[in-house]
C-alpha cells in the first residue's frame, strides 16, 4: 500500500531539487554578500528535504530519479515562467513558493500513514527563511508604493502559475490524482487548490502586498 | 589572539560559499537526474561548511561578509578561469578542488588553537563525494585514452590556477601571510604550496589521470 505514495514523494522530491536549483541561481541577484549567503542557505535547506524524500523512496524500492521524472517537465515550466528579474522578486517567489509548498505538504501529510506522514512533515520550510524574506520585502516596500504594486502583481502571477502547473501535473498523472482524491474527501484536488489560493491571499496581505 | 584567525576563517568561508555556487551551476551539466542530484548534494554540503565558519566568525565578533570580502575577487577569478565545459570536467574540478582544500584545511588546522582547530577540521569534505567523482571519472576514461588525456590536462590546469590564485590571495593579504608563516615553520606559504601540489599529483595518478 505504501507504494501508492511513490508519485507523491516523487513530485515533492523533484520540487525540492528544483527549488534548490532556483534559489542557488537567485543568490546571484543578491545585492551583497550577506544576502547572497542567506539565499544560498535557503537553497541548501532544500537539499536536506530532497535527501529525506529520496531516502524514503529508496526504502520503498523506488529509484528517486524514476519517481521524479514524470514531474520534471511541469515543474520546470513553472519555474521557467516565473523567473525573478531582481532580488525582491526572488524573495517574494521564495516566500510564496515555500509557503504554498508547506500548506500543500501539511494537507497531504494529514492523509498519509506513518512513516510517510512524518517524512513529509519533516520537510516543511524553516520559519527563519520566511522571516528573512518578509523583513526584506517589508523594508523595501514600506515607503515605495510603486514597488509594492509591482511585487503584489508578481505574487499574483506566481500563485496563478503555481495553480496552473499543479493542475496540469495532476491531470497528467492519474495516480497522483487518485491519491489526492482518496485523502481529500472534502472535494479532492480542486478544493485543495482553493484552500491553498485563499491562504496565499491572506499571506500576501500580511506581507503588505495585497492588491 | 583569536581575532588573528579571522582572515583565515574569512577565506575558507568565502571558498565554501563559492564552491556551493559553482557546484550548483555544475549540476546543470549532469547527464541525468541521478547525477544532477548528486552534484546538488555536493553543493549543499558546502553550505554546512559555510554555516560552521560563519558561526565561528560571529562568535569572534566579525561579520562573515566583512571577513569574506577581501578574498572575493581572487577566488572568483579562480573559478572564472576554470569553468568546466562538461560533466566530467566538473567532476574532476570538484574532486581536485575539494581535495586541495582539505589538504590545506588539515595543514592550517594543525597550527590553530582550539576551538578554531576543530571548526576547520569539521569542514573537511565528505569522502562519499570524492568516491562518487572518482567512480564516474574512472568509468568514463577506462576505455577512452583521448578523454583521459584531456581530463589530465584539465587537472593540471586546475592545480596551476589554484596555486596562482592562492599565491595572489596571500600576497594581497599580509595578515593571512603572517598567519600562515607563523604556523608553518617548515618554510611558510611556499613550502605549503609545494606539499599541496605534490599531493595533487599523487591524486591525479590515483584517479588514472597522470600525464
Amino acid at each position: 500500500v505504501s507504494a501508492q505514495v511513490v508519485p507523491l514523494l516523487g513530485v515533492l522530491c523533484y520540487g525540492a531539487l528544483l527549488a534548490f536549483d532556483n534559489h542557488a541561481a537567485d543568490a546571484h541577484l543578491a545585492p551583497d554578500l550577506r544576502r547572497r549567503a542567506a539565499m544560498s542557505e535557503l537553497a541548501a535547506a532544500e537539499m536536506t528535504h530532497f535527501a529525506a524524500l529520496a531516502d524514503r523512496l529508496r526504502e520503498l524500492g523506488a529509484a528517486p530519479e524514476d519517481a521524479m521524472a514524470p514531474f520534471a517537465t511541469a515543474l520546470d515550466r513553472y519555474h521557467a515562467s516565473t523567473r525573478p528579474r531582481d532580488w525582491l522578486e526572488s524573495l517574494v517567489k521564495a516566500y510564496v513558493g515555500d509557503s504554498i509548498a508547506d500548506d500543500f505538504y501539511r494537507e497531504v501529510a494529514a492523509g498519509l500513514a506513518e512513516p510517510d506522514r512524518s517524512v513529509v512533515l519533516a520537510v516543511l520550510h524553516d520559519d527563519r527563511h520566511a522571516r528573512f524574506a518578509v523583513t526584506e520585502v517589508r523594508a523595501a516596500t514600506e515607503t515605495d508604493t510603486t514597488l509594492a504594486s509591482r511585487l503584489a502583481l508578481w505574487g499574483r502571477r506566481l500563485a496563478g502559475q503555481a495553480v496552473g502547473q499543479a493542475t496540469a501535473t495532476v491531470e497528467a498523472n492519474p495516480s497522483l490524482r487518485t491519491l489526492l482524491a482518496d485523502q481529500e474527501p472534502g472535494g479532492g484536488f480542486e478544493a485543495l487548490v482553493e484552500r491553498l489560493a485563499a491562504a496565499h491571499a491572506d499571506r500576501m496581505a500580511l506581507i503588505g502586498l495585497q492588491n
